[in-house]
């Protein structure tokens, strides 16, 4: 077994964002990936690969970064630390689907370390379907579990929580979809070694192909009409509002001169919005936005 | 003259917002305003008025409201000051047309006032065109220049600076659009009354709407085409980007469980996103996006 360090780490997510990838263009059958391979001014760089009307895909990004420099103060105060340099890795991932009846999906999953030898996974995967089925919804909560419980008990119904709490809209008392699992701070303790942290993370980033090539080979041919798909740019209004007004990956980026288009590859190809549109309760909009809290046991 | 106070500057900003709508309806000449009446938990209310669809009008609210109740921490904490009732009354505008070649319009104008006897006004107003035009964006900025140089002549150079520096996506480094004025917590002071303050605040309300009813009438029927509507698509998804990432007032709104529908009013009917498009520097959009930037004089 070889040591683990930052650079075997990196090779790892590097090779992560290959096999997405690959898996992605065969599920999708048209779309091809396009790679920006860009540098950070403070340190390393990323290479951000997009792809952009798919067959099934019609825009989504599959990014690896690898940066370091000084870290930013707002961490080191978080944690009462000194001036430390950084070194932070990862993978992030969210497709958007032509097809109001495929989910969208995101998934991140990173490293990072200080030179003070403070370092961490974290990471998270959750669903996002226009109309929720809750046959899907079982399938990727149950696998969640399924790794999950082979790491520790508590990781699924705490993983699963935080999620709840993470993508969530405060402003629209919803959650962004069914959720799914989020970690953060995964260090080695008393339990885990960080070894075992990482077979977790990887275990989680290896789920992720099969998982979304299931869900586009089973729902792709589902016939949908205008009023799905005007439900579905409306659903991607919320999603543009999750990711700009909270979630915290994209504001600390946006906000210390991240790369803007690698960060923003999360925005869907159009979204629209209806002043204040409520669909009537017992439609398949209102019984989806009945679904969309916290709290739901999805297996 | 009557007396200044809350009861009548808020009887002001409702005939405002009256008189606004009336013009608009008239300058459309399809699209009608449909009222929402609100009430705030922790007291007050508005009145939120929204378009949809009209014949050049696609999407806008002009709203008015007049929330009262406890003074929230972070703003006695940023004046240093004790537990204080607040009273805040105003209206917001923001309106998309269906043309790329009639710009996108915002204005706010607002009073605060605390029990402590602290009062003053804000507001601002900015123009967004698709496509930059020498001649209208002068034309906006003169008239902004000839009310703001009544007042003061620091209040031009002064506000236009704020409204550039306000109206500025960062991660993208542009401004929204051609900027205008904005200014806030004008007080009285040795110089300034607080009746003079509202003098200049009616001004600028009253600038609105024969100012927009200029731009649909010269920009309406200018011939477009799917290019032109496509950067539309694109333009307003940086307003969305600045709305959510940046604007003070929305994000202060959607963390203090304001009412999310009239907040998000400013949101467009459409927004789209491609990864990094750049449009050639010598094509129209190339030029408009070189006119994006801070300390551009106008006039």
């Amino acid at each position: 077994m070889n040591l683990l360090n930052k650079e075997n780490i990196t090779e790892w997510f590097k090779g992560l964002q290959n096999n997405i990838c690959q898996a992605l263009e065969q599920a999708d059958g048209k779309g091809k990936f396009k790679e920006d391979a860009w540098q950070r001014e403070g340190g390393g760089g990323g290479r951000s690969r997009i792809i952009e009307e798919g067959s099934v895909i019609e825009k989504g990004g599959v990014n690896f970064s690898a940066v370091h420099g000084k870290t930013p103060q707002n961490i080191l105060k978080a944690l009462k630390l000194q001036d430390a340099d950084f070194y932070a890795t990862g993978v992030s991932i969210v497709l958007h689907p032509h097809s109001p009846m495929v989910p969208i999906i995101h998934m991140n999953v990173r490293y990072f370390e200080m030179s003070n030898g403070v370092n961490w996974f974290g990471g998270g995967i959750d669903l996002t379907p226009h109309y929720v089925v809750a046959e899907d919804a079982k399938y990727f909560h149950q696998q969640l579990k399924n790794i999950c419980d082979k790491h520790h008990p508590s990781y699924y119904p705490e993983f699963k929580k935080w999620a709840d709490d993470y993508f969530f809209l405060k402003h629209r008392n919803e959650t962004r979809g069914i959720g799914g699992i989020f970690f953060d701070r995964l260090t080695a303790n008393k339990e885990f070694s960080i070894e075992s942290r990482f077979d977790f993370v990887k275990e989680v980033g290896e789920f992720f192909a099969p998982t979304y090539a299931h869900f586009i080979k089973k729902n792709r041919e589902i016939p949908f009409n205008q009023s799905h798909k005007d439900w579905q740019l409306m659903r991607r209004g919320r999603y543009v509002e999750f990711n700009l007004v909270w979630d915290k990956g994209t504001r600390f980026g946006l906000d210390t001169n991240g790369r803007t288009e690698s960060i923003l590859m999360s925005m869907p190809p159009q979204a629209n919005w209806h002043y204040n549109y409520q669909p009537p309760e017992t439609s398949e909009e209102g019984k989806t936005l009945a679904l969309l809290k916290k709290g739901v046991k999805w297996v």
